[in-house]
């Protein structure tokens, strides 16, 4: 089938500016910043609160879509991988998976903790993360 | 910004025919059945293994896109939340995070355990589980 068009909900504001600066995942990520969300969508934000972790898509803009196989995190001791086997953000659909700490909420601004992705990268999908 | 298309990578295929048979997450779900990889993508799949944990993103082509509020796990006694601080499929992009456990890999087929999406439904990426 073909897949409907992906709504840009938001995006991500942070100090990442360079794919060399970005932690190879959320989980070794200090990097604060906010993601700001179109206020079109503020009521489905609602619940969204301090404290909690929430699962964040993103698209990544910058990604190689034709990437078919990669050294996995640059090393290329264990070979050649197929993307679909790594976390690689080159992929025919690069959408990132993150979690984050959510420090504040402000209207239809994020602030959050745990950036892993650039600044400007736009924002498709926020979940609570399961229990 | 405009995200581009989104590529259909491969199809499910399983005996979950109707919303109130799906489990409500993987993580309680001993649905088997099998993922049907486009043949253009075969490359990509190299390095899935059985005994692996994959995180399968899909696109939940039944989903309403323009609900913004849902009592969570249809309990009203809990009032309702913005989708974004839910798991509930209707949000503006309906794309669902899975993990499936691999039973055998033959060709362009992935055999799993643990499906919590319905049959037909359209997979968009494959990433490995962080360790």
């Amino acid at each position: 089938m073909q897949i409907p068009q992906l709504e840009c909900i938001g995006y991500v504001h942070n100090e990442i500016h360079t794919r060399e600066q970005a932690p190879k995942n959320f989980d070794c990520s200090e990097y604060t910043g906010t993601i700001e969300i179109d206020p079109k969508y503020l009521d489905a934000m609602d619940g969204i609160q301090a404290g909690q972790t929430i699962v964040v898509l993103s698209w990544l803009h910058k990604a190689d879509r034709s990437v078919r196989k990669v050294y996995p995190r640059g090393d290329r001791s264990r070979g050649l991988h197929g993307v679909f086997a790594t976390r690689s953000p080159a992929r025919p659909n690069p959408i990132a998976i993150s979690e984050f700490q959510v420090l504040r909420v402000e209207g239809n601004i994020l602030h959050v903790k745990g950036f892993d992705v650039l600044n400007g990268t736009p924002v498709v999908d926020i979940k609570k993360k399961i229990d």
